[in-house]
């Protein structure tokens, strides 16, 4: 059978190990996750902000004295837990995922989220970022695939933009309208605070051959992010 | 006529004082995009982690004892240079921004960019995010819409994945392919280091009323990003 294309990591940890580790690198990453966001805010005067990226390097300095060479890719525990910990949109670790919290229905296949945008994620003054909406999008409708039992990269995505989104409380569910042999085809939107409706999206996802070769063979339901 | 829907604040500086600012800022940006990055790779042991997130919370205590309510929006200075410090894929005060350095052509109507995506743009293992690859593309296409005279907000946006986009190196370029009174249409595509057009994608922009009236009173140009 094909290999899958990319590194897949195997470590060895209970899940008492696993909670641990997510408990110290949550803290981490959401600090720094409010660090980024008053570093944009701040009025401090330019000395101070001088003096605090002095503070920042040398905090970088220590961390980086150990590290793995590059991207953080997929790791499995021997429990089968899966750690994206280094994704843009619900990575533990990353500091640049707002991060989302996705919660998958296995039963009817799609995915929803509730979440929070802050100065950040902001394109037009005020406004969420086109972009920003594609990429939380584009997680969320990747997730419902799976849920829906195909999981698969992104074929195509469309996104019909209907009204700016403002900053602040958003939400999105994502469902699969339909599935046939190796496409699905996931449609869904994005809410603003008031309920309103400010994007529309459709996307067709495709089941890598590596990832069909390997459900078929072992029968079993792909793997869950956490 | 109609006011802008979003708050743009002016500020009285000189151009030395905004290369100042400009400096200052972007030196605590930077370290903080190198800090993320680290914290996401670091393979330090769980004490320094924990004394490490200590220490980021005292920097962010130092930087919010005095900081603007809410989103940066759009600054104009008195000499019209514009700020869009916050924004998600250029700001340059913006740490979750690569950040991307756009090239716009006014004489085409078209933009570009070269960038590079690190470890903190990963979605499936080892490849860009879907959409961090439609968050850079969407900014790009924005530009190229303003360079062909016709800025607007996304209507809306289509991307074609052709292959997965490896971690690293990436470049894109977008053009105008036809506009007719409010609506633009931008095309444009994305490579990877080797070249390879990864994403496909076309969008439709459209210029908001606010603009319109504006730009037809004055005459101007609209403003550039910087």
């Amino acid at each position: 059978m094909s290999q899958p294309p990319f590194e897949y990591r195997t470590v060895d940890m209970t899940d008492e190990e696993f909670a641990a580790e997510q408990a110290v690198y949550g803290g981490l990453t959401d600090a720094l996750r409010r660090l980024n966001e008053v570093s944009l805010r701040t009025t401090v005067d330019h000395a101070t902000i001088a003096e605090t990226t002095r503070a920042v390097e040398a905090i970088t300095a220590r961390l980086e004295t150990e590290m793995i060479p590059a991207n953080f890719g997929v790791v499995v525990t021997n429990n089968g837990r899966v750690r994206g910990y280094g994704n843009s949109v619900v990575g533990l670790r990353n500091p640049i995922a707002p991060p989302l919290s996705i919660v998958q229905d296995r039963v009817k296949g799609g995915a929803s989220s509730e979440f929070f945008l802050n100065a950040l994620y902001e394109g037009p003054p005020g406004k969420v970022h086109g972009g920003v909406l594609a990429l939380v999008l584009d997680q969320i409708f990747g997730e419902a695939a799976a849920a829906g039992g195909t999981p698969g990269m992104t074929g195509t995505l469309t996104l019909r933009y209907r009204k700016p989104t403002a900053l602040g409380a958003c939400s999105a569910s994502a469902w699969v309208d339909s599935s046939a042999g190796i496409k699905t085809i996931v449609k869904g939107e994005l809410r603003d605070a008031d309920g309103d409706v400010t994007v529309e999206a459709e996307g067709l996802f495709i089941l890598p051959r590596w990832a069909r070769e390997q459900l078929a063979e072992s029968g079993e339901t792909p793997p869950q992010y956490e």
